[in-house]
């Protein structure tokens, strides 16, 4: 379930020479080779994201001699004061890297965090919690690895690996089934095809083009389940809209497969994450 | 106060590479050579930000002939409704380009709008709001720019360009003013030195030492309005720590220059913009 | 159908790179502003691909004002003689990319031309010829675009966009089944599973699984057409494995749904196309 | 005789990640910290190039212990069956690196394989086999190596690194004579000078300049000789165009230094290798 | 005081390949498996830089199994013979490696060297070399880390991290205090405004706009002295312009605070550096 | 004579991206969207290099309307006072650019016209006086053309497109004999092979072997003479070694065909070139 590291060096590297530029000038005026130990706390509840993958690597892009003690399991709970690292090394590079790892580990678990909450509303429930392409840009790997950690599912990654009509394009295409026909002569057999649907008629069109995956978009309650129980099997169903925890689980009862939320990465506030000496 | 595009180009680039990968392949498989006219909508009220060099910019990356009609200024207040950017182009630019225009406008405009919020709550008294280093990770010249199209002002920029010693710096070095005394040998003349305080004893240790900017760091209020007194004009002052819209004027009044907000960047929620065709 | 210019550039550029590396120092020292007219003429026989998008596209990144004339369509069968591309400018662009833009077309040309050819041997049935992973690294986008221009079907593009359960996964995983499950319970919801039978046991396996695409793998035309006449539309169908000119109809006539064939573009021989002054 | 690994891994990182994109989901979803042993085999009989330093380094790229048993020297001849390469390591990094290091090394063998056919047909006679700048885009220093480790020898890499008149530079600049004259005014006084000569004419004049390297292109066997006899050691003499396996000894039998053949990169046919668990 | 490795290697790289581009082929061609000694001898006194970071490094990212022996210390000064350091490894290492390592200590050796002159010349006066923005291109930290070994200091880094009015800005803007106070409105609070002055008008101006620091602008000495009067420590001062080992000591007598010089970047001449066999 | 511009700008955009990092915040909070007129004056007499593909090119990446007036062709000689270059267009793309060209073509002019007096001292005599791999890190393409510019020719540009025997390749090879037979069994027939000579004993075993370029290293002049008569023709000479403006012409007249001048490119002092407000 974890990323590929080899994906993820060059982001790391990306964001340590955002954040030092030319160089930490005030860790390398005050310090020579002194090492120390700190610890990376949970100031508040959270689900662990990140530890080792992210927070231990960008202290180990930025070198030094470095043991790693505690490390939390991505996907774990984690209360207020818990540790989620400890690490020994040099000073300079545990603070030149603290303000990136924890930039990035504040994120993720606040993604993973809320992820979980939403999960946890529709437990019991045969549907699945999915994130959506409304990513923070140049974060997708690492957010849509987070959603993961916090028991959700991933939709597609990019506009390469899955094909959706959504609502501007079937209005420029004229209609769901001639955009359907288009796809079908073109893309990969290994593709299902997802349409956006805003009316029970065009859920009725998607059945006869026979598209694979229906998703109803901002829909109430009521319609969604009639939308369901006309579907019956047909395709799978993915519930879309500005979904709140509020309202997730009611969205849930109606017997969608899937629902898929953009807030999980796009306004999921991040943790409070601390680094403290030892 | 507008970004440098050269700069920029490199970013919009990448970000687009993530959500095309090898292609777009719904549109690709869907539409040829149509053009649409499109319009970018505030779907609640926002501070506007990064319409000219941010959303048209990323449609003129993918290609083809566009026109740009109406554009909001940086910085200028939407309701709900208003029209942010119009633009007539290939259908298949447009729709390339829509998620990535979106995503980061609506991050961007979300951080003017949270900044110009905070920025309302101090009006009329000499106080500056200001940003931090807590931004998405290559992310920060954005989103440091949202901060200034929301009234804010920005704090340093990396670790290369800014002193300031942290409460890890000073427990590592042993004291305040064993760390002054390094940084005073080496660091360029050009750069003020700030220090994070956390106690009364420390503001004097700071004014023992000339320190230019003293911040003081998760004090009560009352406390903060004796350390500006006792100040008095020979440091610069920041409060720094958990700032609240509820709390920040009666910081404010406390007499501080500058109020460093991380929220501004690490939790402002994205706002609600929608592209719909013409 | 045509490929993302935005993304091409930056090979493009690589190439160049690579046969430049300091500059042409033969050019250099004979030319200095002239202007000439040059056309790339087929040499033999062949399905047009790439005179816009890369043969053009060459010459323009080498800079100076370039004007073309004819350009032959993608796709498009030309006999031998035939000119594909005219284009006038300075002698030493036309000189610098005369072998990137030579060396990609003829690579391109030859592989929509082999395409056309199995194309055109099942003309009538209801397959299709579908490419693979098997092309040549660092040209995957031109290379299942040729297949394209061809008349052929891209099959998945990487390992992110695609699902396939290969005789080393299964091997390594144990069964067909156990390695199914895994994969329900963590793809993308978007995607297809598909399963490489090298037996009819393991159609039986991929049918009780509910897999959605069964791929026959080297196995001769009797047994698989038994195994189309088993499936019996409950999945689609593809046939693999060493596949050439002469046996394709064969292939074909078993019923399958797609026949995907790795020499399209790893064994393509270049057609011959020269590049001569007007 | 090797490759600079320096310059090397840059490229594999590229093609890992063309093939990777974000993830190889198949293998991510159904195998997490299994390790097995695997083995390259020959499925014809080849001559073997890069199989430590392209196979086996694709895998230590992508991560994780892998230990090496056999390996394959580059150059050796392999027959149907022979193991090039065993490795021992993590499923998942085996199973992504499959296609990238086979991908690679079917083509470098293949190249070798021809290279070689060439290079024996030419056995006991004082001329050497060369290769051109006819190679696939973005591989050009992988192919030139197999050419090497085929017997052959390589011709100059890019337009930096040697200095050719071609046709085209001839016509442009209206005569041998006035083209060399500028050439040797301007060129570095390390690099020889080469023209490409269709007629009699056209090596008497090379003749009269001094040029040090004479390439007969596309002249029939009894024109070559007399060339050849003409030039008598006053010049390095290269045979070159359209060159076959059939036709290679009678050119070389016509007393020429070298023969380039761009066959042996752009139209070589990939050998069959397969991996299979051990 | 060092570099940070994190950011340095990526420039060795890139010079590197500047001088391999596709290999050394003399190295490649004599040398197969062989190691050797060497050792890097000052060939003219000189203060040493970059021993261990540069040249130690350029090896190292070669490949191959080195070891290191003496490794002189970077500002430390060294006579005519004396050893900078001593390496063991593969001969195609060091032979490849030999050049790049030798321009970059040549040249941060020569800086260095220079830089030591000029602070040797003010021995005794409060008053510190520092160095421009008139580097080498490309070549910015490794130069201004050689001006701290020849014990200089560093001025501003680049135009992101200093605030400086030159006469081009002043011309420009109208006026110092104008200019002045736009960069009070907008930059960060952590930097001090410095401005070039080349009247005594123009420092009292400066004076009653507050700025922190007065540049003094290719002014005579008794000129200079007044102005160091008048400003009486409300500023810092700095002298600047065409200053040299010859008059250095004169201008630091007039009581200035800062001299900067960029002459110690853009003009020292290399010093003498050789590798031999041990 | 002129550099690729495709080559180029990668490099310029580089050298930009150091001196701007994240903006140039003095120019971006001064100044808007005002026009000036700007020219480039040489303060010393030197030969012009870069005007055109350098200083304005700079210019032109910043971005914004430019117009270019004047601008001194590469390779003439300029008196104080003269102007190189008069540009009009956005003061922030003036100021931001201002140091980065300066920085170059002060370098450039430098390299030029220090060439131009060393070939100056030669003139009348058959001989070229040619450059080295002694040049800046990251600036070859640009050095090896100021050279040019300044009436020079061009050695060899990196390891890979010319064979040079050093003193150390010899001494770990054993022999010239030895390491020249391991060279024409291997490298490209389109490369002639150097060797570095320090004795009359190693100048008759070059000869001995049918060595294409002897270099002369650090002998006295009449050796020198003697070496040449004794060569007589059979090979290109070359003198190198500490050669310098006074010495050059002796040099010269020992009948050496190249001076090779490592001096040209790591020594040459910047000269001085002002950029005013028109």
């Amino acid at each position: 379930m974890s990323m590929d590291s080899f994906l993820l060096d060059r982001q790391l590297h990306r964001f340590l020479e955002e954040d030092l530029e030319h160089g930490d000038i005030t860790t390398d005026a005050v310090f020579d080779q002194e090492t120390a130990s700190a610890r990376l706390v949970a100031r508040e509840p959270l689900v662990s994201c990140g530890m080792e993958q992210v927070a231990a690597r960008v202290f180990c892009l930025l070198g030094g001699r470095l043991e790693f003690g505690q490390m939390a399991a991505d996907g774990g709970r984690k209360k207020t004061g818990e540790v989620l690292l400890t690490v020994q090394g040099p000073v300079r590079t545990l603070l030149r890297g603290e303000r990136v790892a924890l930039n990035l580990i504040q994120r993720l678990c606040g993604i993973a965090t809320l992820t979980r909450a939403f999960v946890d509303r529709v437990q019991g429930l045969p549907v699945q919690i999915v994130d959506t392409r409304k990513t923070t840009p140049g974060l997708r790997m690492l957010e849509k690895y987070a959603v993961r950690c916090g028991g959700g599912r991933n939709h597609r990654y990019s506009l390469s690996d899955g094909v959706m009509l959504k609502d501007n394009h079937i209005a420029a295409c004229g209609s769901i089934t001639k955009a359907v026909d288009r796809l079908r002569r073109r893309i990969p057999h290994t593709l299902k095809i997802e349409v956006e649907c805003d009316t029970p008629a065009q859920v009725e069109e998607c059945l006869a083009c026979g598209v694979e995956i229906i998703m109803l978009d901002n829909m109430d309650t009521a319609t969604m389940a009639e939308a369901v129980q006309r579907i019956d099997g047909k395709a799978l169903v993915e519930a879309s809209g500005g979904i709140k925890l509020e309202s997730v689980r009611a969205i849930a009862e109606t017997g969608v497969d899937f629902i898929s939320i953009g807030g999980l990465t796009h306004s999921a506030p991040a943790v409070d994450i601390g680094m403290d000496w030892i």
